[in-house]
C-alpha cells in the first residue's frame, strides 16, 4: 500500500501457444496501457508455458521484485490450466468451489442443452479468502487475493473475457490499492520528416533532464513520437506541465509536428481538407492505390475525396490520365514533369480543388536508369503547382509507404500554410 | 551443444514502449513460430524496459536456465538503448567498433545527403568476438556471442529488421548448434471463404488424433490457416507425413484453399494472373484503392496490372467510368448493375483482359437504405461477366479488407476454373 508511484506490477501470462508462437501477447499490451492510465509502473512482462515447475519458478522471482502480479491464462477447465492451483500452493491456500460460478457453469450447460463435463467444476473453483472477479462473458472466473505483502490478480487468457474483467472489476480493484490520488496523463506529438536521432539531438538537453512531464521517443512505422506523461494532484496541473515542454519542443521542431495522440497523417489530411472545404483527387503510380486507400480508411472521406486514378503503367498514364507522350519520352514517366502533369490533368479530370500525384521507383530494380526509392510528388492547386523529390530507402513495401507518407505531409503543409 | 530437444532458449525483449502497451511484443511471436519450426523449445518470454539495472536482473536469470538468449531491441543509436552494452558488460566483454557497419551508416547518410549525428556511431559498435548478424535493411547490426555455455543473439527491435536478419543470420547460426539431425518441417495451409469453427468441424477427427505431423489451426485477419508440423529423420520423410494428411484436408476442403506458407491472396492473384498472361483493370468504389494497393504490393506486378480507377463519388462513376446515370438512379451506386458496368467500363477503358469492381457499404452509415457490410464485386472478361454479393460485418476498416479479399478470392476462383 503507497503512493501510486511505488507500486511496481509485473504480467505473467501463462500458455504454452505463445511460447509456439501461435498467438501474440496483446493481453500484455492491454493491460500496461491500462495501469499506465492509472500510474502503476509495468516493470517486467513474463510468458511462461503451462508447467508446473516453471510457473512455480517465474513466480518466486515476481514474489521479491513486485507488488502487483498480473496473471493471464491457464484458468479453463483442460488438464493444462495449471494457473491457480499452483499459485494457490506458492502462496499457501487451497482452492474451493464458489457458489456462484458454479451456478452460472451449470446453467450454461443446461441452456446449451449439452451435459457438462466433470473438468467443467474445476472452473468454479478458486483461491480461499480471494476476491472473485466475475466473468460476464464467459465461465472462468477471475481473483484478487493478497499474501505477505504482494498483490495477485489472476485473469483468463481470452481477450474477450479478459478485458471487461480487468476494466471492470480488477481496475477498482486497483484503484482501491493506492493511497493517494495522483493523476497520471500523457500526450503524444506525433512527427514526420525527421528522424528519431535528429529529433533527439535538438531535445537532447531536455532528454537528458526529464523529469515530471517524462519525455519518451520512439521510432515507427517511418514516423517519430514523443510520449509527455506527467504525474500531478489534477488534470489541470498535469496539463500545465505537458503543456510547459510541449511549447519548448514546438519552438525546435514545431514544423515536423502533424498531430497529437491518435491522429495519423491520413486523418490530419481529411480533416484539415475538410475544415477547409477543399476536395482531392489523386493519381498514383509507385503507391499503386495506398494514398487512396489511406484516405479512404477514414469514415467520411467522401465529402473531401471523390476519386482518384491508379496510373500504373505509362499507357495508362498517357491514354486515361493526358500526359503528353512527349513529356514521358523526354524525362521519364518517374520525373518532375510528368508528376506535374499528373496532378494538373488529375486536379482536371476530377474537378477538384487539389490534385496530388505520386510517381517514383518503388523497388525492387531501377527504372529509366533511376534509383530505386527516389520519388516524385506533384501538386496542383488554384493557387499554383509544386513538385517535391524524395529519396527513400528500404524495401519495396517500406518505400511505397514512405512515400505516401511523404505525399499526405506535403499536402498537409501546402495547405495549412 | 545437444540435440534438438535439449537446447532450451528464451526470448528477452528490452523495451519502455513495450512495458507502456505501446506497442505489442510481435517479433517474441515471430521469433518463437521460426524456433519451433527448426526444433528449439522456448521456455520463456520476457520484456524489460530500458533499464540497466532491471535487464541485468533478467539476463541473470536467463543464465541460469536457457542454452540460447535472445534479445530484442536496444540497438538503436539513443541513450536509452542500452542491450549491447548491458550483455558485454554481463558476459565480461567490451564493445568494439564494427567496419562493415559503420561504412553502412556512413553511405546512408551521404546517400541521403543529410549529415550523420555522433550519436550514430555507437550503432556501428558490436561485441568484441561475436559473430556479427548484417541488418539488410536498417543501421543497427545484429550479433550472436558463446560465453560459458551459452550462447547470446542480440537482435534490433523494429520487425522489418528482425525479420529478415533472423531468417537469413540467425537461423542459420543456430542450426550449427544442432547436433542430431532430426528435422522438423511445417506447411501452412491457407485458407479464405470458411470460418476457423467450420473448418474444425470438417477436421474434428483428424485435429482429435493428431500425432505427426501436428494440425493447428489458426484464424487471422480473416482468413484461417492450417500449420502442418512434421519430424522425421529426413525433409523427405516429414514431407511424406505432412502430404498423407494434407491430401485428406483437400479432400475436405480444397475449394477453400488459396495458397501455402508465405502466400497472400494479392500475391497469389500476381502469379496467377503472371502464369496465364491476363492482365487486370480495376475500379474501386467502397475499398477506395485497397485492392489496387495489395496486387502493387507484390513486386512485378506491373505485368498483370497497369492501372485502375478510384471511383469514390457517383459523379466520378458516371463522368469518368461511363457508369450510365440511369443505372445509379435506377439500381443505386450499390447494386449488382453498378458493379457490372464498372467492371465492364474498366476493362475497356484499361484495356486489360479482365476488369473487377467494387461496390458496397464499408460503414460507418448505411447508404442508399443499404445496411453497412453489403458488397458487390463485378468481374469481366471476354468469357463472360459475373457480380458477386457478399454481406459482411465489422468495423469500416474490417469490412474494407475483407470486401477486398473477397474481390481477390472470387478473382483466382474464375481465373483457375
Amino acid at each position: 500500500m503507497g503512493a501510486r508511484g511505488e507500486m511496481r506490477a509485473e504480467i505473467i501470462a501463462v500458455g504454452t501457444e505463445l511460447l509456439l508462437g501461435q498467438i501474440v501477447n496483446t493481453n500484455a499490451q492491454y493491460i500496461s496501457t491500462k495501469l499506465a492510465e492509472i500510474g502503476i509502473d509495468v516493470m517486467f512482462h513474463s510468458v511462461v508455458g503451462d508447467n508446473r515447475e516453471r510457473l512455480v519458478s517465474v513466480v518466486k522471482t515476481a514474489q521479491k521484485r513486485s507488488d502487483i502480479v498480473i496473471f493471464t491464462g491457464g484458468l479453463g477447465p483442460t488438464k493444462d490450466d495449471l494457473t491457480k492451483e499452483t499459485i494457490a500452493s506458492c502462496i499457501g491456500k487451497i482452492l474451493m468451489e464458489n457458489e456462484e460460478a458454479m451456478g452460472k457453469i451449470e446453467s450454461y450447460f443446461v441452456r446449451r442443452g449439452i451435459p457438462m463435463t466433470e473438468n467443467n467444476r474445476r472452473q468454479a473453483q478458486v483461491i480461499e479468502n480471494c476476491q472473485v472477479l466475475p466473468n460476464d462473458v464467459g465461465m472462468a472466473p477471475g481473483m484478487a487475493v493478497h499474501a505477505e505483502g504482494v498483490h495477485y490478480i489472476l485473469l483468463p487468457g481470452p481477450p474477450k473475457e479478459l478485458n471487461p474483467m480487468f476494466d471492470h472489476y480488477a481496475i477498482p480493484y486497483l484503484l482501491s490499492l493506492i493511497s493517494d490520488h495522483q493523476v497520471v496523463f500523457s500526450k503524444v506529438l506525433r512527427f514526420f520528416g525527421i528522424g528519431e536521432s535528429a529529433l533527439e539531438e535538438l531535445l537532447m538537453d531536455m532528454i537528458d533532464n526529464q523529469s515530471n512531464p517524462t519525455i519518451a521517443p520512439l521510432a515507427k512505422e517511418s514516423e517519430v513520437t514523443i510520449r509527455l506523461t506527467a504525474k500531478a494532484k489534477t488534470v489541470d496541473e498535469a496539463n500545465r506541465l505537458i503543456e510547459g515542454v510541449e511549447s519548448v519542443i514546438k519552438e525546435r521542431a514545431g514544423q515536423f509536428i502533424y498531430g497529437y495522440n491518435d491522429d495519423s497523417l491520413h486523418s490530419v489530411v481529411v480533416e484539415t481538407l475538410r475544415n477547409r472545404g477543399l476536395t482531392l483527387s489523386l493519381a498514383e503510380s509507385c503507391t499503386g492505390g495506398l494514398i487512396s486507400r489511406m484516405i479512404t480508411a477514414v469514415p467520411g472521406a467522401s465529402s473531401i475525396y471523390p476519386g482518384g486514378l491508379i496510373t500504373y503503367s505509362d499507357k495508362v498514364k498517357t491514354n486515361l490520365l493526358g500526359v503528353t507522350e512527349a513529356t514521358i519520352s523526354q524525362h521519364g514517366a518517374i520525373s518532375r514533369e510528368t508528376a506535374l502533369e499528373m496532378a494538373q490533368n488529375a486536379r482536371q479530370l476530377l474537378n477538384t480543388d487539389l490534385g496530388m500525384s505520386i510517381t517514383g521507383v518503388a523497388g525492387p530494380e531501377s527504372v529509366e536508369g533511376k534509383p530505386v526509392g527516389l520519388v516524385y510528388i506533384g501538386l496542383s492547386s488554384a493557387g499554383g503547382d509544386q513538385v517535391f523529390e524524395v529519396k527513400l530507402t528500404g524495401p519495396r513495401e517500406m518505400i511505397q509507404i514512405r512515400a505516401a507518407k511523404y505525399a499526405l505531409f506535403y499536402l498537409r503543409q501546402a495547405v495549412i500554410n
